[in-house]
Order: C-alpha cells, then structure tokens, then sequence
C-alpha cells in the first residue's frame, strides 16, 4: 500500500490529507510539531486578546479522525533521508513512497537573531499569548508608575513591518487603547497610548495597490498610528528601537517584518533561494525527486507568473488540493497536470469595520470590504465550533467594545518559580 | 478621605470591591498579582481542555470600570507594614486606612515542594494550561512509542487527593480517555487509558455524607477512574509515584492534596494556624488591629461552628459582601455585626451529567444534581459574556462529546528555544 507522509498540518497538509482521506489502498500519515492546525490569518486577533487560541485552532486529529486511512503523529522532523525514503522524527523513523514537505516559514531577523528577544513575531500561538501578555502587561506597568518618562515608554509600541500583519497589529493596538482600554485605569490615559508602524519601503501594503495603501494609511492614521515609511530599524533592544541615528522609546516592538522558510528543505540538499524555500517544478516536486512536493509556504513556485506565488492561505490550500489530486492521477495512472494558482484577491483589515479588498479588477475599502473580510474568514475557520463561537464573540466585542480575552497569562506554571516582571525603574510611593 | 487597600481579587476581594463602588468619600484600591479574577470551580474544565482560559477569568479592572472611586493595580504585595499603615508591593509602598487581606491558599505539599515539578497542583490559569498540556501530550507520546511498557506508563493517570478538586480531575480524564479521544487515534487505545485516584483517608469526598461519597466513587468507577483509598503517597518522581511498597508507573501525577494559605499573614506577625490561616476575630479583623481585616480561604473564622469555615467560594463571597457592609456601617457610626456565614450546601461533579449536592437536610446525586451544579456555577460566573459563551460551548460539548479547547500550548514562544519534550526512552522505526 503506497504510504504518503506530510510533514506539516497548516493549510497545504490539512488540505492534502483531507484530500487523500479514505482514498482505498493509501496509508497516509500526518506529521506536526503542534497538536494543532492554526487559522493564522485570525492569530493577531490572539496577540490583541480578541478572541482565545482555541477560538482558531483545532487539534489536527480531530479534524482528521474521520479518515480511517490517515494517521496524525506529534513530532518534530529533524531530517530528510531522500535516498532512503524516510523522515526522521524526534521519536524516530517514518518511511514514504511520497513526501510532501509543508512546513510552512518562521520569522527572519535579517540576520539580527538577538532582536527576537525583544521584538517577537507572530506565527505561532504561544507567541500570540506572549505579544498579548507583554502589550497588556505594558498599560499595567504604566498604571503602577510615577515617572513620566517611564509611562512614556510603556505606551509606546512599535510594530517593525508595514504588510498585512503589521497593519493589523498595529490598528488592532490602536483601537484597543482608545476605545476597550480607555475606562478602566486611573492614573494613566490609555487613549494616550502611542503606536507608530515602521516600514522600510516607500509604502505600507505594498502588494496592494497605490490608492488601497494611502487608503489603508489614512485609517490607520484615524486610530492615532503613526506611519514612518522608509524607515528601516538599524537596533531594537530592551529600551526600543534605533532608526538609523532616530530613537524611539519602547517597552513593547512586536516584529512583523520578514520572514524564511523552514530549513528543513535546504538540509536535505534541495534547491533553495534566499528565503530558504525550495525552488519547484510545475507539479510542485522537487527537481530529480518526483515523488517528493512541496507545498505553501515553502514553496517556491514561479511557473505561473515569473515571480514566486505569495505564501499565503488561498495558495497553501490550493496547493495542498492540488497534490491530493495529483497523488490520485498517479495511483490511477493518469498523466499529472501543472499546478495553476486561482487568485481570487487579497485583504487586509484595519481596527474593527474597516479594510480594503483587491481582486479581479475589483478595489473596495471601508465598512462593505470589512465586512467581506468578515464573511470570509469566519467561512474558512476550520469547524462548526469555531465559527459558532468566533460570531458570538466577535458580534459581542461589536457591541460592547469590550475584549474577551484580555488575559496576562505568564510562562510560569510553579509557585515557587522566579516572576518574571520587567523591573520598573524607580520606586513610587502613594499615600 | 478613608482609604480602604484590598490585596487579592479573588471571590474575597472582588466582592468586597464591588460592595464599596461609588461609595461617597471612600478611596478603595484593589492589588493582584494577575491582571484577572478567576472563577476558580471550573478551573478544572480548563485544565481538561473544556473550557478556554478566557472564558472562566475576567480582567479584574474590566469587572470594577464603572466604580470611579476604585483603581485595580496589578503587583505583587511583598509585606505588609501595621505600624506605617501601608502594604509593600512590588512597584512601590501603598499606604491605608482599613486594609482587608484576600490572598487565598496554595498547594502544599506536606514538606516535599520537590514534588511540585512533577505533580502540578491546580490553582492558577498556568497550572490548568501546563496539566492540560501534560495530559494531552501523554496521549500524543503514547501513539508515537511503540514500547508497550512506556505506553501504559504514558496511559496512566495519577490523581493524588479525594476532595472535590481531585474527583472532578479524575471523572473529566476517564471520560475524556472513554468518549472523546477514543475514535481520534490510531495506534493506541485511548479508551484502555487507567485513571487512579489516590486518598489518604478512609473515603473520599469526606465533607459529604457517606451515601454521598459512596455514590461519587461508584460513579467514578463507571467512568474507568480506580480509587485507591488509605493510600498516603510516599513520593513522586518523573516515573510515578510511591504509596509505600507500591509504586504506580505513570506518566502524568496531578495534586490535589493540601492547600496552604498565603504566607502574608505569617511574615505580618499575625497569629495563624497549622496552615498559615490567620485567625480572625468574630467580626473578620485581625486581633488587636480592628482595621485589618482577612477573608476568604486566607482567614481562620471558627466562631460560628467551632471549626475553621472551609475555604471555598460562598464562605469567600460572603465574608466579602460582609466586609463591605462593615466598612460602610463604620463610616456611617454604626456598630460591627460579627460575620454569620449561611450554608447553603456543597456540590461535587464527575464527568458530565453527574453530580452530588448536599445541604440543608437535601441530598441529591446523578443527572439531576449535575443540573443543579451546572445552573448554580454558570449563575455564578462573572459577566454576560462568559456566561453566554460558556453555555454555547456546553452545550456543543454536550451533544457533540468533542472538547472545544485540546490545545497543547508549550511555555517556550521563540523559534530557537530549545523545545521542551519528555525524551521517549526508545527509537522506534515505522516503514
């Protein structure tokens, strides 16, 4: 029995093995390092303590336990063993007829590993809760402190990286502090939160086009974020950031600026470009390996348009729908066809009710593009569940402008553990 | 204008709060250590992936908004200073006129806090997110190792302690093991999963009745939990545990044995007992400091029965509403009543759709008590929100048998961190 392994369970594997579920004489297993696929288009939601992580995430063997056929292990892959047909895993070895790598991409620090630290990026839920705990861990401090300077720095926060992920992040802080935050201090005025995005290029969207980016812009501006374009950050440490001989004082850089692909196809010999994806063939293998793909993020696909496919969800799930398809011709004896990418649009979404919308010679922005936004992502959450939940919330938080989620939830599990609480600098008293 | 200082937002100091909003002329600040109220009776449903953390928690300083003469600052409180009138917190000195201490209890392990690591109690959000981590990561290991041995030791659960906390951990694991993992793995059976719940004392759930505590056992039992009673735990190490000659091999020990109160009292000089309890006078207040005031599980109050009032919520609530009546009585001139704590019973859950109920001269078990247990808690939640979202969900879990919140969140939320992973003693090789 041919025995398909894919190593990944965000949208291109989840899609592929769904695609192969209960395909008669096909094992199938599923290999993820989490026990859960993450609607990552949803996660800066997460970080702005809008909706809780299993409101977006769903344990991959629930979502699969219907396909007799396919298996779900947790477990980090290590290495690739072309010649030998198998995956290493950290519990050991895993044999294949196909391979599909998806494993999806990380942050890159442009060389800079050490701004991690103080600058974490967003793919993951564990950093969702960290970006949640340190921003609202920010307005607590700034509550307790005396010293302007002080509360200066901790309502400022700086979102390096002006795509759609920095926009989001940084509308989503800027709506919180004036209207969620603002009733509950006391001695601090969160409206007078600072928020200022940092982008290197000369624009922020830049895969959208001119008018939908100043239009982006001009809402953004509305929430109180200030726009630097041009504005490439030279160091970022526990005080903030440095733009070239420019100091912005910070307590909380949140990084949204580039990211690589996993390494584990450059390890395995695989041609790679600069961001570490593997450069595939028309049908997504890997040249020399024809029963071995490569699908989403890792990918590098430039057949269709000269350029690599952007590593987003539409393309991911199209990939991982056209490899099940694929594997099915083969068994079949069918001739494959080449991948081809249906691009139905892009989206961003700013604070809550606006965005802008681009496709097919189609440009939408404010209220009506937020709302499309909205249908869009609720339809694709992955079960019933979810998306029951997610309305409820979201139509509550609409309302109410309250968030739900507003939870400081540190590392620490024991009692007897050091806390971890960044020291503020000079003691107050009150009396 | 009198100051009134509350450290600890618990059902306590919540309630006190709450009691004291928008009284004239009256400066209340409320100190935590968190940034949220926990509604510490479903604690257990996070901990087994029923409930998010969101959904049983609310931002402290959310819930008191709308009083303007209170300010919530989340720090730790270091020491409190009877002379100088003030409580020393992390951020700086805090000074008051009345001064109520709602710390609450911890875990106590008899003397052997080396136990913690590999026996986490279950207090806070952390504890419930690391137990539901341990628990389903076990599953996770077991369908990866293909040693017999370290499956069952994976595949053993070790609840210590027979009170309410330690019977609803055990019911939730066994039926959690039976209904809802069952279908979703493929090498291992999740339903053949042994849950053993240890008690020192004759029986179990020893504050109810026996009739009570018999038919808790047995209905645990239907659920797959073995309960050990007589059975003082020796020692726990990362191989399970010691009940004098014998030893359980287990991978996963959770503790819900003692409990300790905070040990602010102590280091205050206040008289306390075995358990770090204060002991208070018949009006709350501390001997000799008619303004310093303890509530809630911190407090030792034996005048009513002769015998500490047990730390649970409604002695907590009301000791809180109590203390507010009193600060405002002394305000206004009038004399202190002393506190009277009204009983209106105590109610236990195993799994879903079981329960018992006791008070009053009542005693109830089954489906019907469980339907009793479900209205009182989700009337007791605090908010709108959670108690809608928390009703959605039990009802979807209800019907559907899924657990909407199995994620395994580790602690680690950077890329290059090494990966926390229990090493699986054996390599295994699939082909």
């Amino acid at each position: 029995m041919p025995r398909v392994v894919i190593v990944g369970g965000g949208f291109a594997g989840l899609n592929l093995a769904k695609g192969l579920g209960n395909v008669a004489d096909l094992d199938v297993t599923l290999l993820d390092r989490t026990n859960h696929h993450l609607f990552q288009p949803l996660l800066y939601q997460v970080a702005m303590a809008g909706l809780s992580p299993a409101e977006i995430a769903a344990p991959i063997r629930s979502v699969l336990s219907r396909y007799r056929n396919v298996r779900v292990l947790q477990g980090e892959v290590q290495s690739v063993d072309v010649q030998r047909q198998c995956v290493c895993a950290d519990f050991g070895e895993v044999g294949y007829d196909y391979l599909v790598l998806a494993c999806g991409s990380r942050h890159s620090y442009f060389g800079h590993d050490e701004w991690e630290e103080n600058a974490p990026g967003l793919k993951t839920l564990e950093q969702a809760t960290e970006i949640r705990r340190r921003v609202l861990s920010a307005y607590e401090e700034a509550e307790c402190s005396t010293s302007p300077e002080a509360r200066k720095r901790l309502l400022t926060f700086v979102v390096v990286g002006g795509g759609p992920t920095g926009v989001e992040l940084a509308g989503a802080i800027g709506e919180m502090s004036r209207f969620t935050l603002a009733r509950d201090f006391r001695n601090i005025d969160a409206a007078s939160a600072r928020v200022v995005l940092l982008e290197a290029g000369p624009r922020i969207l830049n895969m959208f086009s001119e008018k939908s980016s100043s239009r982006a812009a001009r809402d953004l501006e509305q929430l109180g974020v200030q726009i630097w374009t041009g504005s490439a950050v030279t160091k970022i440490d526990e005080d903030g950031v440095e733009i070239g001989n420019e100091r912005i004082s910070s307590a909380t850089v949140l990084w949204a600026a580039g990211v690589k692909a996993s390494s584990l196809g450059q390890a395995a010999g695989f041609e790679v470009d600069r961001q570490g994806r593997v450069v595939v063939e028309p049908d997504l293998s890997v040249k020399g390996h024809p029963r071995v793909f490569i699908a989403g993020d890792q990918a590098n696909f430039t057949h269709q348009t000269g350029r690599p496919l952007p590593g987003t969800a539409p393309v991911a799930m199209q990939q991982g729908r056209y490899l099940a398809q694929l594997i099915r011709d083969d068994l079949a004896g069918r001739t494959r066809k080449p991948f081809q990418f249906v691009d139905k649009g892009q989206m961003a979404t700013i604070g809550r009710s606006r965005a802008v919308v681009e496709g097919g010679g189609y440009k939408l922005a404010g209220f009506f593009a937020w709302v499309i936004w909205l249908v869009v992502h609720i339809y694709y959450l992955t079960g019933f569940q979810n998306r029951f939940l997610v309305v409820s919330k979201w139509a509550w938080s609409y309302l109410s402008f309250r968030r739900g989620a507003r939870l400081i939830v540190t590392k620490e599990w024991r009692f007897n553990a050091p806390r971890e609480r960044p020291a503020v600098p000079e003691t107050t008293t009150r009396s």
